[in-house]
């Protein structure tokens, strides 16, 4: 038998936007109001029939979305305010998006110190039987320091796993802590500095390693500026549509090759329907068109704005 | 039938305090090499039939901890880990801890902004059907600043639930940004003004609001200035015991009758029996006489080295 080289988040990153074209992320939302009514009619108020419309959404979703974008990004709050039977649509979603072909980036925004930390690691990152969520990637946050962040980078480091820590994140109040200033420069350049170390000490051939970093489409002059301060580092970039970052505004986020970032939009393309200009084009009925429409539109909007045109597919 | 009393946290931290005149909390932290053999032996790898040895582990222990002390604090972490089988067992292990009783503090540190937030908030807090985990109170974490709490502490609020933000932590690390710096004081010390300045809001009969603080217990110094910055302000003090915290470190987080902070520790009680003192005593066969006699233990340290020793039983 082949020995099977060990994945490399950055890599198979690399190559799912490679393969695509496309740098655009699909964050898998549910939101029980919005839900299109095809889903909620009849559905009581309980938790696991709820749960299972919520899968039922994000199968339809990634149906649509897989053969278009490298990777999803499933909110776990959503599911998690289902209880445990919102747990067991979530461990659905994510094994659907992989069969499909889907890397996940799991938004779970995880953070403990030592074997705590560990144990989230564990428990969420690396497929084929290595964990039990079989995620390919979580999001983590940096208030608790170093020795909060390399657990969850010695474990995915160990599976092929990938991480994406929390710097400038895109709402307003990340003034609060992130932009306040040290000696140094700013908290989340601390923070970007720590990240980029990590990238570099984990790169792969293509340049770039597994510690990622939350940088919100919001500040593209943060943007820019964590792009050359970070130039090892995956961005995942939130704040596209809805939250009003536009493809300009995350133009900088991107190499020369177009890859370096990837770019989430999560209301924009699963409610799509709901928008103005596709809900008189689709109308709620065909939701799952608004939601190809909306995600190819993003798709050409970031190819046409910034050096994602540049991808090529292979 | 009579309007019953909206809950508020604060006072029902202080009330079951009081009552078993304690401030002890204990952390279910099942972890699954350190657990009894009688539990695990015959058991094997899958997550499913591990699952329910947690659930049986945290069972036990809360029938042995529930006469005395206020309060249990689970880590989500070592359930998540399990994947959706984990989060089964550890919905039960909070139904069964209130059911006997005590205050349940979900120690998961989640964090987001916006309608995500409150979505982690909606699903986690609130008891008598108010949410599906049916939690008292949660643990949180501030690096996306005030947008990210507000959700949290609007939900909480409004079902008389309680959070603990984590302000300065007990980890080495937590020097990396916690103690960083800024032109007004340290970072956490910016956290801690927010902090307070909620739980002023928040303020119930007993002089504390629902928006409690994680200080560590390592660090005495920052727990007697935090004491003295936050008056109105539970703390929530990890690591005491197995992480090196004693009775007289954790001394002057106290008020004058004994309250304002309950006092953590998770493997120095919940696996006390591999403790030399208590290896020899108890042995594992008879691990829950550990737990009691390690649960006895600390409250009666708290009480002879701190304020609690003022607590009255009610």
């Amino acid at each position: 038998m082949e020995r099977k080289k060990l994945r490399h988040f950055g890599d198979d990153l690399a190559a799912a936007v490679e393969r695509t074209g496309s740098p655009a992320l699909v964050g898998l939302d549910p939101r029980w109001e919005q839900l299109p009514s095809s889903l909620t009619s009849g559905v009581g108020d309980d938790w696991t029939t709820r749960a299972r419309a919520y899968e039922k959404f994000c199968r339809e979703i990634i149906d649509v979305v897989a053969p278009l974008i490298p990777a999803v990004k499933p909110q776990a709050a959503f599911f998690e305010e289902l209880g445990p039977a919102g747990m067991v649509a979530l461990a659905n979603a994510i094994r659907y998006a992989r069969e499909k072909g889907l890397l996940v980036i799991l938004d779970g925004k995880r953070n403990d110190i030592g074997s705590t930390a560990e144990a989230y690691a564990r428990g969420f990152l690396g497929r084929d039987g290595q964990s039990a969520w079989e995620a390919d990637a979580l999001t983590i946050s940096p208030y608790l320091g170093a020795d909060g962040l390399e657990p969850f980078i010695d474990v995915a480091s160990s599976r092929g796993a990938g991480l994406f820590v929390l710097v400038k994140t895109s709402n307003p109040g990340s003034h609060m802590l992130q932009d306040q200033e040290l000696a140094t420069g700013t908290v989340y350049r601390r923070v970007a500095e720590y990240v980029e170390q990590q990238s570099q000490l984990t790169c792969g051939e293509r340049g770039y390693g597994i510690v990622g970093a939350v940088v919100g489409a919001t500040y593209p002059r943060q943007l820019a500026e964590l792009r050359t301060a970070m130039p090892q580092t995956w961005l995942l970039v939130p704040g596209f549509g809805s939250q009003g970052g536009t493809a300009e505004d995350v133009a900088p986020a991107f190499d020369y090759r177009g890859l370096g970032a990837i770019v989430n939009s999560s209301r924009g393309i699963i409610f799509a329907y709901n928008r103005p200009e596709y809900r008189q084009r689709f109308g709620e009925p065909r939701w799952q068109e608004a939601v190809e429409a909306a995600t190819r539109e993003m798709i050409a909007q970031l190819r046409a704005e910034t050096l994602a045109g540049k991808l090529t597919r292979k």
